[in-house]
């Protein structure tokens, strides 16, 4: 990991010394409202050991799982006489955890969290243990960019669509032209997951004001080309709010829209630096793959590539037919030179216990064997939010410089 | 209720042929991920019967509670013998209803409905029944405006302070200038309020395409002088991320602070019709009282004043001390006809079964009395925001007219 990374957030946690840090000491309590419970769950002690609280006297079973453990491990609660549920975890690493309990079998939000996340169609609660390596995920007392949900109107996909724009703090403080970043969620996701889960504004106001990050703007749009926007947004035509949605379509139209559509959009819209240079793209997962192809497709439109934990290269088993990168992408293998030229940044990363870390070593190989410039980087974790929210951090440090 | 708005919802009705009419039956199906389920809830069959599902082999009683019913009703769902719990309520009226489970005493969103909405720290499911009352409230494929989460300082309050910022469709493409709704919300809530619960977006949207609202700029500041933004997004300076919060500090902070730094700030950043005659406040319950005090205080800055299910003209039970309108804003009885000039509009609503009506009334009684120009109006339902949403449409159709 970079380490110009962790010693500025070294710096960040002495500079800005309000956030996370008194410890309250609320006792649990019986229910105040009538029928639900309000206790203090998830309450985190200063060995950051954290407690999971819930009342019921009926339940029979109640569990929790977070993303500190692997997928679908759970630890029991356990019930006092007063119908008090409580398990005590840890300690926990500092990190941006979700969570949720089952009931009975029934997988729930924490009633009492007022912090939760949308993963496609599914909400978990939100556990922020403090310390430095959730210090950027953090919203801190610096000046902030904005973040907007914005209509625009694709005729490659003949529909209006929706993204999210987050403009830098000093956007609004003078008339320069920025750079921009046009940012990819993965498959089941949308326009909504990288403001959301990725906490990308708050890592790009942090590293901004650190000056490790260039001010820019960041482009946010939603990549599955049949969607006009998040399922939360538009419901679906449908009786059944959660009816099966339709098969994605994630080729060649919303790759073309991006070009055709999005970046004429942005640089009509907002006081952009509207040349190769100065254009970045990235994503994660099925968003890896799309930025490979406009990416790379598009060298005379990108000089900044970041492709996180994509399956492309292979997937989880050597999937995906054979990777082919002069078949993907002509010239690429056998006109390195070309590409290293354009391009400022061609960058890849992925989780260390990724199953597709494997393949994308692989491919990183074969790049590199044929001359191709790539820089790769692993990051603790597997195909998961964590990985992908370092893997923007040291990509935002590297882009415009 | 306004006809002229019925009339033009039916039109809306008819000229929008998309949103939610399909009916696609989805069979209730057994859990396809390990340990959870997915199945057709809620459902809404064409005569608007709603259908609940959740899957338990454990649970002793599940319940359903919405506010199609009176707080605190609910209604218990019954298990067959493969764990699938159900019931079928209705046929419900056209709305935009909240609701959520009880699964043994614990409050729980539907796990099988990927729409939710916040309020103040608790979450509920939501549920769109479609029809012409709930049509105002549904993004429509129509021109869309754009919503901003904005970062602002304020000297008054010594911090930098976030708001929702609404610029209708037709501000990107030109360069005119707008008039200025400020929107507040009520006590517990903050300026997320108005966006999610409140559907102003969709309703400003809906409204403006069919020219009943003119095109117009919809700042929904955070009321509360405490807080520098939702909770959600600025998490409480403890380890207990659910601490019980501070005492609201509701008073002369917050109405200096829309004075002195949003107005300059939105005039600076906006292309705004910056003038009284262009700029007009409204508000809900807590926020209701603060748009009284802002609003008359300052009628050399705002024409257009909307107070929306206020308690302080008596609140519940004549509290809040007796209210003097006169006291609390010298001349406005003895000199009713210098606030008759100086304002366009000076709009009260109450929901017809809120406690607060009874007092309300008396006070407008007491204005009119006074030769104060009033309008009243009472709608359908509690303290609630299908009162506040039906309060919002028919202010927005009046103002800047």
């Amino acid at each position: 990991m970079n380490n110009n990374f962790i010693n500025n957030s070294f710096k960040l946690a002495n500079i800005f010394l309000l956030s996370i840090v008194s410890v309250v000491n609320i006792p649990a309590q019986p229910p105040q409202q009538p029928g639900f419970s309000t206790t203090a769950s998830p309450e985190i002690s200063p060995d950051n050991k954290v407690t999971f609280r819930l009342y019921s006297k009926e339940a029979e079973v109640i569990t929790v799982s977070g993303d500190w453990s692997a997928p679908g491990a759970s630890e029991q609660l356990v019930k006092n006489d007063t119908g008090l549920w409580k398990v005590t975890l840890g300690p926990l690493k500092p990190e941006y955890y979700n969570y949720y309990f089952s009931v009975d079998g029934i997988r729930t939000i924490d009633p009492s969290n007022p912090l939760t996340v949308r993963d496609g169609a599914r909400y978990a609660s939100v556990l922020v243990v403090p310390g430095r390596e959730s210090e950027l995920y953090t919203v801190k007392n610096i000046p902030h960019g904005n973040l907007t949900k914005e209509w625009y109107n694709s005729p490659t996909l003949k529909m209006d669509r929706r993204m999210y724009v987050y403009t830098p703090a000093v956007y609004n403080k003078n008339q320069d032209k920025y750079p921009v970043l046009y940012l990819h969620h993965g498959g089941g996701g949308d326009e909504d997951a990288w403001a959301t889960m990725g906490r990308a504004v708050q890592i790009a106001d942090n590293l901004i004001v650190q000056g490790i990050a260039k001010p820019m703007i960041i482009v946010m749009p939603n990549g599955n080309a049949n969607e006009v926007a998040a399922i939360t947004e538009v419901q679906r035509a449908t009786r059944s709010q959660n009816a099966i949605p339709p098969p994605l379509a994630t080729g060649g139209g919303y790759e073309a829209s991006i070009v055709n559509d999005i970046i004429p959009y942005i640089e009509a819209n907002y006081r952009v630096l509207a040349s190769q240079e100065y254009r970045a793209i990235a994503g994660l997962s099925m968003g890896g793959g799309q930025t490979f192809n406009i990416g790379l497709r598009n060298t005379d439109k990108f000089a900044w590539i970041g492709i996180f934990s994509s399956g492309m290269f292979g997937g989880v088993q050597g999937g995906y037919g054979a990777f082919d990168p002069e078949k993907q992408i002509p010239g690429l293998l056998t006109k390195s030179g070309a590409f290293n030229q354009s391009l400022k940044l061609f960058y890849i990363t992925c989780g260390e216990q990724d199953p597709r870390y494997e393949y994308t070593q692989k491919a990183v190989n074969t790049f590199k064997e044929n001359k191709l410039d790539v820089i790769f980087k692993g990051f603790p974790g597997s195909h998961e939010w964590k990985v992908w929210r370092l893997s923007l951090t040291d990509f935002l440090s590297r882009l415009f410089k």
